[in-house]
């Protein structure tokens, strides 16, 4: 075993794709070897990494290409498009990464792994499915879907037209964990992509996939506590988590135990959908390793938060 | 290190899709649950098995879908379709394989990798590309193609219209071979799917997706000498190799010498993409390693033909 600082990285969806992107596979390979170069240094910098991603933009735009191809080719089922996605992303950031570490003369594989996260089926987010996914209907489209293919659809007023809604449960396990665990010494491991396909256990032990979407964050954080890694490290667009974001109390945050991050979430300071489960996901962590910590911060600033210069760091106190 | 005899499968087509398959992933999980049923008795049956996968009609899916939807959404090359194919066959064989040794009490891990696959620039395949891929187009949809998007096209006369070419390179190196090793112990290995993404590699070492198609039997093979396997097990349609296949004089082998299946080749004996790349990828493994052997079976016939009770097995001498 080595003993360098083990981290685990949650990759923003900025680290795949430029915010205008025109979703071709082209320009995200772009932003993906820059995103490699960074990742790279933090290998140079004798830090272990494994690596968990983003899947909203690609599996959203795998689901739109399939519906619009509906009458030439069977649409796939959300779980499966994850997996493709996964696919997708995953070569894409093993081959630009491979690269960036042998121009560093650093020989260390890189594999990405199709990997499935159990969901409880019992979670109460089956019961009120709430995360868009896939493309706008009209609300005939919308009806039809649901008798036709059994989907959930409501409403978006203030976008106008109706979407598919999915059940966004927590992460209960990692399948593949054996598997990140024997690669870890060797191997930069890609896995959970997307936050992993979701899959319910049945009672006779049957996996089967789900119509879910899991936040990645908290997939992360689920891997980092089975590997025993030192720092989970979500990386986002931002340096640095705020406070009182976009008033004159604007405040960046350096440090946040445990007790104020709970405090601040509760008032309401983190973007749901967006900070606060970056921030939820960092709490879970120390409150199960009360002596590590979580960071969240930029891409660009990874190494410079690792070594205590920037970021905004969660410990337990 | 086990002294379990290592078993390379390459799964045919028919281990994944019913001939007559309707191309939804709900019925290839059917087929691919009845493939897993047969793994996993290998593995009970203490045989070391990895497994690469074909891809063609799951890839052909794709690449249709998502020339059907172009207007929506911008299509992915084809390094990318098929990385996304090996996520879906990988995720479905992993989760379908993971519950068949389940339930025999068996807890061995199994994980599907990305997987790539490097190719020489220079291949004299890429000078004449012959392999199709993707739907028909009329003459004129062809040439725009060629303009716009850099496609080579085919006239297929015999169905009637235009098709995409691409070349089907020899497979020179599988970049994720440490990963396999590494797994290989404790973990039951998907890789190389569809034959692995093909790559070239650039001077400055940067890898390169590119339009092309590697038979999974050849790329089967190279996995199954760098992983020093024992055998090399190609499962198809049919129990045994047949020469003389539909004539009086039909006969199934039980056994090919190398110096036998080349005279038999070398008469046309063996079908141009079907059952000579199967026996020319078994040649080349017992040319490599004299002392083992390579196996064509089918999935029914796996274990029997293991035990020397079926099966043609191809031998150095």
């Amino acid at each position: 075993m080595s003993d360098r600082t083990k981290v685990l990285i949650a990759l923003g969806g900025n680290a795949l794709q430029d915010k205008d992107s025109d979703g071709t596979a082209e320009s995200q390979l772009k932003v993906v070897r820059q995103t490699a170069e960074h990742l790279a240094e933090l290998t140079a910098s004798y830090y272990e990494i494994a690596i968990v991603h983003g899947n909203g933009p690609q599996v959203g735009r795998i689901l739109l290409s399939g519906e619009a191809a509906a009458d030439v080719v069977p649409p796939m089922p959300l779980d499966v498009c994850g997996a493709m996605s996964q696919g997708y992303i995953g070569y894409q950031i093993q081959q630009a990464l491979k690269h960036a570490l042998n121009k560093r003369g650093i020989d260390v594989d890189v594999v990405a792994l199709a990997s499935q996260t159990i969901v409880d089926a019992n979670d109460p987010s089956f019961k009120n499915p709430t995360k868009p996914i896939g493309p706008f209907y009209t609300e005939e489209e919308a009806h039809e879907l649901e008798r036709t293919r059994g989907f959930v659809m409501k409403e978006d007023a203030v976008r106008g037209g109706w979407r598919r809604v999915v059940a966004s449960p927590k992460p209960m396990g990692i399948v593949e964990i054996n598997a990140i665990r024997h690669l870890w010494d060797t191997t930069i491991v890609i896995c959970s992509g997307g936050g992993g396909v979701p899959v319910i256990q049945h009672e006779d032990g049957t996996m089967e996939g789900v119509a879910a979407v899991i936040d990645k964050d908290f997939a992360a954080e689920l891997v980092a506590e089975n590997v025993d890694a030192d720092v989970l490290m979500i990386l986002t667009e931002v340096e640095k988590v705020a406070i009182n974001f976009g008033t004159p109390e604007e405040k960046w945050l350096d440090h946040l135990s445990l007790a104020e991050a709970a405090s601040y979430a509760a008032e309401g300071q983190f973007g749901v959908g967006s900070m606060l489960p970056k921030v939820q996901a960092c709490m879970k962590f120390v409150r199960r390793y009360p002596g590590k910590k979580a960071i969240i911060t930029s891409l660009n600033s990874a190494i410079d938060a690792l070594e205590g210069r920037t970021g905004t760091v969660i410990t337990y106190a």
